[in-house]
């Protein structure tokens, strides 16, 4: 342990050394290893460093947002994240990289490095994500939804987490102001400029007091449903592809909350990738169900397969146990709109918005693109479902 | 601070005595403090302490359940009584005893003797008690029940509370278990053997599967959604009168949970007494009716008066605000209902009855109080009002 300072290349390099197990991964002398930032986030420093046996990644974080150094904030989002990689990896395996240590005084995580995998939104935009990568997604939420649940696991254990995560209020309070509370605000000084096109259709979002009361609700779900242990920023920006191998990375907004919070953030992001490239509605729609498909199988699986893992749901019948199931998974699709509702307004007109719009032909087209991301949002928040929003807003 | 040990009376006197703060408090010397054990609960050791100026009331945890020395217990219960006593007398004042000082090697609470109050269930039972004190209990929950939401401060302040009472899983497995899991099991070894009059009942009620998942659904409502900072153990046992001097003690099982638990509990605990002496049902029925007047009038007014005091709610302009009023008001009735029947069936059949059974004047009347009080939980569980539930089971 030494005391915390942001760490260059070299200085990475040097601690790396210093730690025979990560330097053993690695293989080779220290001088031998390349080492590169990849940081493209918003908040942290990211390397990759590769050895003639192995990589790995390092992400350490600063005193302050990194694309923004005035915008101060606490070191200990990478102890959030690596607790949360710690606390679902054994229900995940390989869709996440490995977790590999965590220097508690440099707030240094270390993960295997994914050499050969992009990010999915990078891989959407220049068409090399291969189809089918939402199955896994799917798969991945399925999981560390029924295993961090009151239905997978005794309460007390269901409460370690809870006290744990409740202790990430400054990413929480991200979440809270940019994703569940900016979009219904005139004149919030952190939304951003838009194209003067888009002037009217804002406004009127946002004193729309039908829209705003069922933003509020999905505060309060938000906030007041610990189902289970979230990922919490599950966007298409953290996700990597390589083929058909897909993992999640960067759990930093880890929190116990609703289901659907980590279903509609991802699925939001299909759309909103639907939205700029509208002849892709189809594949992304396909994308959408697959996810489904795979999350409610594998949720269903797991809760026949340990009916008494948990104290909820340990006193039903098989019976009942079926019709619970049905009850939680509308009730996870009904959050999830609603959810995917506030991301895709968010991304549109808040503070970090998407570089989907980026791929718009011209300026005409990014402007019908974003329209109908705000009225897509619109509509889920107001309580339709996927099917029903796709339906009403792409003609 | 020294090692814990159990105190008993003459090692409280030296204890009390080394402290300055508190012996004066008493006056005078440490030899003229009359000191009597009043321990009447399951769980700890209580001293009441006199001295010429004032009276303390001192509480301390044993390594066991008090009154079952094998049922072996960690100590920290009330270390998490005393964080109650801080989270919540900034919004209760004289409705609760004040708090004096905690001493966490000791695990000894010290707060205000109250030498004239006696314990409700008590005082109800040899008709002491002056009809209204349910207003003051009302009160009580309104006040605890917005100032520790995320309606009534900003979530980063309420999720302090979720982390530190999120450990306080000791007594929270207990209720889980005794008040939300045994009342469904047949042959559960901790309930406990009844008069042979009321097995079939007991049968019937074990092997009603509509009534489990209603139980299911319940347990998860429990656990999983934290919406204000409860009591726990609101029963009649756990609160104080004298005169219309009103006063909520024992706040060990503190936990973040549904506002309808603290509710249910309560009013199970009046509709208890009145199975137990059904001429003074409709004396009850007031009781609970003046509990909602106050709850709801002071739940309306604080969220009335301080719009803006949390994360939640905030957005709402004011009509929105009283239709979320008459919602939350609405479901905290609901789920009152649910818990107030498990309350009435475990109270009958479980580890820890009420006294007042006692009150029946025979054996053929204590069956038939048992036989209504596990009727009317029943069909409380199964989702009837509480006026609906007296009405289908008093005749
Ligand atoms: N395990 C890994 N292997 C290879 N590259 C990675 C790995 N983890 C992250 N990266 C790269 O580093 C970039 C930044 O990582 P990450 O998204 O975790 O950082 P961040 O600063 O927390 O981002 P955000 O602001 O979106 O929260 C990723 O987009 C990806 O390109
Ligand atoms: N502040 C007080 N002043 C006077 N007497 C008190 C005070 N607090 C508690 N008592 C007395 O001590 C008794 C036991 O207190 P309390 O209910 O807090 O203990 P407990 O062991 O935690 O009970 P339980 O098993 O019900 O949780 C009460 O029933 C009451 O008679």
């Amino acid at each position: 342990m030494t005391s915390y300072r942001p760490l260059d290349a070299e200085a990475l390099r040097a601690c790396l050394g210093a730690r025979n197990t990560l330097a053993a991964r690695l293989g080779g002398a220290p001088a031998d290893w390349v080492l590169r930032e990849v940081s493209d986030g918003n908040l942290n420093t990211v390397f990759l460093v590769e050895g003639p046996t192995g990589a790995l990644c390092c992400k350490q974080s600063l005193p302050h947002v990194r694309v923004d150094p005035d915008w101060k904030m606490p070191l200990d989002r990478t102890d959030f994240e690596a607790r949360y990689m710690r606390a679902v990896s054994p229900f995940v395996g390989h869709l996440m990289p490995e977790f590999h240590a965590f220097d508690a005084e440099l707030h240094l995580l270390v993960m295997e490095g994914l050499t050969h995998h992009r990010v999915l939104r990078t891989a959407l935009a220049d068409g090399t994500a291969a189809a089918g990568f939402s199955a896994r997604i799917g798969e991945y939420v399925g999981r560390t939804a029924f295993h961090t649940s009151w239905r997978g696991r005794p309460f007390e254990a269901v409460m370690k987490n809870v006290a744990r995560f409740a202790r990430n209020t400054t990413l929480t309070r991200i979440t809270v102001d940019l994703v569940l509370t900016d979009p219904c605000v005139p004149d919030c000084p952190r939304n951003r400029p838009l194209s003067p096109d888009l002037d009217e259709t804002v406004a009127a979002l946002q004193s729309d007091s039908t829209l705003r009361d069922a933003v509020s609700r999905l505060q309060e779900r938000f906030l007041c449903c610990p189902q289970a242990l979230l990922h919490g920023d599950l966007h298409t920006g953290s996700v990597m592809v390589h083929g058909d191998d897909v993992r999640v990375i960067d759990g930093e907004f880890a929190l116990m909350g609703p289901i659907g919070f980590d279903c509609g953030l991802y699925l939001g992001n299909l759309l909103l990738h639907a939205c700029a490239r509208p002849e892709r509605r189809e594949w992304m729609q396909d994308e959408i169900a697959l996810f489904w498909r795979s999350l409610e199988h594998l949720y269903r699986d797991l809760w026949d397969e340990n009916p008494q893992a948990g104290d909820v749901g340990a006193l039903l019948s098989p019976e009942s146990r079926r019709s619970a199931q049905a009850a939680t998974l509308r009730a996870i699709r009904r959050d999830s709109a609603g959810f995917a509702g506030l991301e895709l307004i968010r991304r549109t007109i808040g503070y970090a918005q998407v570089a989907d719009y980026a791929l718009t032909p011209d300026r005409v087209a990014e402007a019908e693109a974003r329209r109908r991301a705000l009225a897509l949002g619109r509509t889920l928040i107001l309580g339709a479902t996927m099917d029903e929003a796709v339906e009403a807003c792409f003609q």
